[in-house]
């Protein structure tokens, strides 16, 4: 099986779901190995280089693509396997944004308050140990945390003609900014229109649930992934699928939003895999889902709910190809 | 060490947190075995039981306690370890209360729909395999799940003379209804009044996160816990420690704001243990938080934030108490 | 008609509804008229009275009551016709009490920036102009507003044996902030407990709907109201007429929830009055409320749902007793 | 002053804000009379026709437009003037649409609970009395309500490249479904991009505030506006003035959050037009602001914050240019 790379070219930067015309065509069953840029698109190397100065918000989070899936029209299923996350660079970058992240007054959760000090953290990435190195910048502090890859953006063209930031996670996917977007994971969207349009981007070598400052360990990435699709059976909002589970992932205002949308998902996924009447489903999702918050800092906060595929009969979820697909990205050899 | 045992007889059951006598006076070192009724008052045996016509909503969530610690005063911190806990039936129920729940509109979340048929589901317990059986009310499915015991409720009298009900969860505890409110962890709660007041109850024998349903495998539950005092300190929030993980638990609406509260009570917590200026405690925190959803049904939401200790320099959480109950709690002997 | 006046000793200012015994009883069809103290207690009389020097926040909202209403028991609605409130001092404060308002994180809303500037302002009252003078604190400025009191907080004991902080709003009234609770109102609230046990507060000269900076013109008043009792009937919040309007007052978070109640409760009274289906309610609701913000600063954030008389067919809500008590109060004699 | 027509074709309909080629080009100064489709395009005629049969929700709320302004660049305010607002068909129509709408669950506030009964309402125009009439479905009550005309929906493209659905009210203006929209208001929006490409539709021949079922009643219109051009001065977010007041447009979720952006605007407004200090602009806004909600049904959800002139210092927002327009408006002859 071939590898298809790309490297985008900084005039190939997208910084939006839709409204872009594709960097590539691809059939589905192709193989990508995809390289992309951080949040900031790489300017802040050092604790000097504040957002402020160097970051500006209409321009973050650059996607790499969107690549036209031949084939995929409105209400197919587009099926991205991510074989392996690789950060392509020594170090991470992570900021405190003024106005920007949880633990701030933002320009929707607005006060007259002062802002946090803009502030930068840079990480080391030690390839040997699988580290990156906090630094405190107040302290001495130094704290080795384990690398854990992770795609904050993974999204396709929105319906309804509509274009969005790639700072916004919402059905489309997008900026989900969710530590299950892991190598190993299979990821669901509903196509809008025709070709999908996907793009990836913000890689994040960690993330905390709730990245709570706004940003992650944020860093350059090489992705491996596998493209295929299903006719139709588009899922309303993204699922995920690992080894261990299936998941849904709910993203609006105000948070509670986000998790009705994700539960109710999984309920009638659910509900649809073992045979359940919908009220079993609701039963039976509430003894056994599990709630891990993804953001809550972006233009909408993000909530996966999870089942547990040992907790469930066995299923086969848009006909196995999470198996599948596993099975493929294991062929694809070494560097993986 | 001795344990002292206590069954509430039902006309003490306590249906609030705060304006309640005490049940017992104990000294801070007591080890208790609580048995504590399901949060039903043990009224649904039987699916053809319906919450609308057995359950009183002003009277669920029966509380065993109040008990008054000798020397607790407001702006201490009362320390619960929860040593075991023990299905006290062998059989759990749940219940699609009509106008309860996450998946339905509520007596706040309010709509002119229908509600959801009213549905009982009880599940036999197997201790044996240490299982409860979901068995589905429109077909034929059965799943064993296994047994994880919790208790919904712990909470003491609130501040400002304020009495809340065994329904409400908030500062001074309460309705988390979390998952992680199980053997082995460590609670620390503000004290507000003489004596703190402490009560237990809302036992499930497992829960999923979110409790979507808006009840659990409610079950009557046999609780020992041991009970401490560490002068001063009170936390804001409730706080829980086990053995891999320091957490706090925030509980409010929307759900944004009970994340808030639980994130910067972690903020603050890892700054003061790990001597991080807030800033960089922030950063720390939102590259390594996991952010459990608690319940999104009860007054307030809870959300659940959490570092895992291995990824914290060394540190003592209020002296290193969480260590010692720990001993304290092997050495109660048998049946734990 | 008599009236009956009532001064409260600081000692026998109430900080919560339900939990404290009653001042007085007194029949239903009595006149009262109460001095109640500003919300800070009036400890704030200069521009140099900071609140978090002379503010304790769980002593705010002092209460005049509670009153044991003869005769009134759970499912009783009580009827209270406010028929005059007159300022009770020269002069107004209000203050941006640091992590309190709309416009700053609070302890709900948490974030990690530092707290607003603690500022107090100072309106003298100038009662030949009917008039509040706001002098800005950091200009010369000084602008007239016109005298408009009303009660911020006006409540009953709650349900269930729960005990309220005067700062709270919901089900059982309390401080729900609203304009509307103003001389010429009649206020309907349901009964939750033998006497009904009300009280009143809170005092404002005026405030604007959202009472953003968290308080309003504080100010000691004088209210003349009168007290009736409709056996049966409670609706389940808060509702108001006047000559113009009926209201329903919803009090939750978030804000859509708090309208959710408030408008439901609308809906479902013009249908019970007009003899509407629910779904013809909800559309002539639709097409003829009207919203105005009540608070978006205290425990719970209140909304008003209002619907002119002129847009509804002749209708006569619980009996016709708003001009009933609006010619009794005509009747009161002079001072009113 | 010549007035210049416009009525789109049926093909020329925009649906979203953004991502449309412009109907027209024009000069600031220009007067334009523009008829609009209603929200369901016309095909909701009788009560027979039913939302679900007939309205495709991805193309609802026509826009007429968009328009290029000569001149108009990024960082400009763009000035439409509402002169006149006339009902272009004898009848208006509603309906509860499944899923959508305040009083029931929707694709983002999900239950599991059965849709409300779609159905549509029918209200005839009397020119002559200058009412609708509403006529209930399940009775026959026959209710007159005045004729309020006013505009659902008015705005720019997007900043960012984003492209909005004519359902979403944002920064960019939009479906902020506030009655504020009507003859004699000015609007005032920032420009994002070269031409601010604006577009109108979505009239009401009234609704109330809220739009708590989701649609008002839903008319073609003629408006009739005059578009200026103010050279930079962009604010954040919608601003309206009228006669009485100056206002600011406040559009997210949770509401309170939409009353924070709005808040905060009339804050720092007041404050530059009167040369106050932001805390004491705070102060007097929080004593003086009017507070109707707009919507709590769409995307997002509209609060407007206003303030009375005659409570403000005599001011002059945008050079006085409402005062203008009024002016120009006035001599735009008969008809108007």
């Amino acid at each position: 099986m071939d590898v298809v790379e790309f490297v985008p070219g900084r005039e190939q930067y997208a910084y939006t779901f839709g409204g872009v015309s594709p960097v590539m065509r691809i059939s589905p069953g192709t193989a990508l190995r995809l390289w992309s840029d951080d949040a900031f698109g790489g300017v802040l190397r050092s604790v000097e280089d504040l957002s402020s100065a160097k970051v500006d918000l209409r321009f973050v989070n650059p996607q790499t693509g969107p690549f036209y899936v031949e084939g995929a029209e409105p209400g197919d299923t587009l099926v991205l396997h991510l074989a392996a996350l690789e950060p392509a660079r020594d170090w991470g970058a992570s900021a405190a944004i003024p106005f920007f992240g949880g633990m701030t007054s933002t320009d929707r959760v607005v006060t007259l308050q002062e802002p946090l000090p803009d502030t930068t953290w840079i990480y080391e990435l030690d390839r040997e140990r699988n580290t990156v190195a906090f630094a405190a910048r107040h302290s001495d502090h130094r704290i080795e945390l384990p690398v854990s890859p992770m795609l904050g953006t993974v999204g396709v063209a929105p319906a309804g003609g509509e274009v969005r930031s790639s700072l916004v996670p919402d059905r489309f996917g997008g900026n989900m900014d969710t530590p299950q977007m892991r190598s190993g994971s299979t990821v669901f969207l509903g196509v809008n229109v025709e070709g999908a349009m996907f793009s990836i981007g913000d890689g994040h070598y960690r993330q905390g649930e709730g990245e709570a400052c706004g940003t992650a360990v944020e860093g350059a990435m090489t992705t491996t992934l596998i493209v295929e699709l299903v006719k139709g059976a588009a899922p309303g909002w993204p699922r995920i699928e690992d080894d261990s589970h299936i998941m849904a992932v709910g993203s609006s205002r105000p948070m509670e939003d986000s998790w009705r949308i994700g539960n109710a998902e999984l309920v009638h996924w659910v509900g649809e895999l073992c045979g359940l009447h919908p009220m079993d489903a609701y039963q039976l999702c509430s003894q056994i889902a599990e709630v891990p918050v993804a953001n809550v800092v972006d233009a909408n906060y993000s909530v996966v709910v999870k089942a547990a595929k040992t907790l469930l009969p066995p299923v086969e979820a848009f006909g196995g190809i999470h198996g599948e697909l596993r099975a493929r990205a294991g062929a694809l050899g070494s560097g993986l």
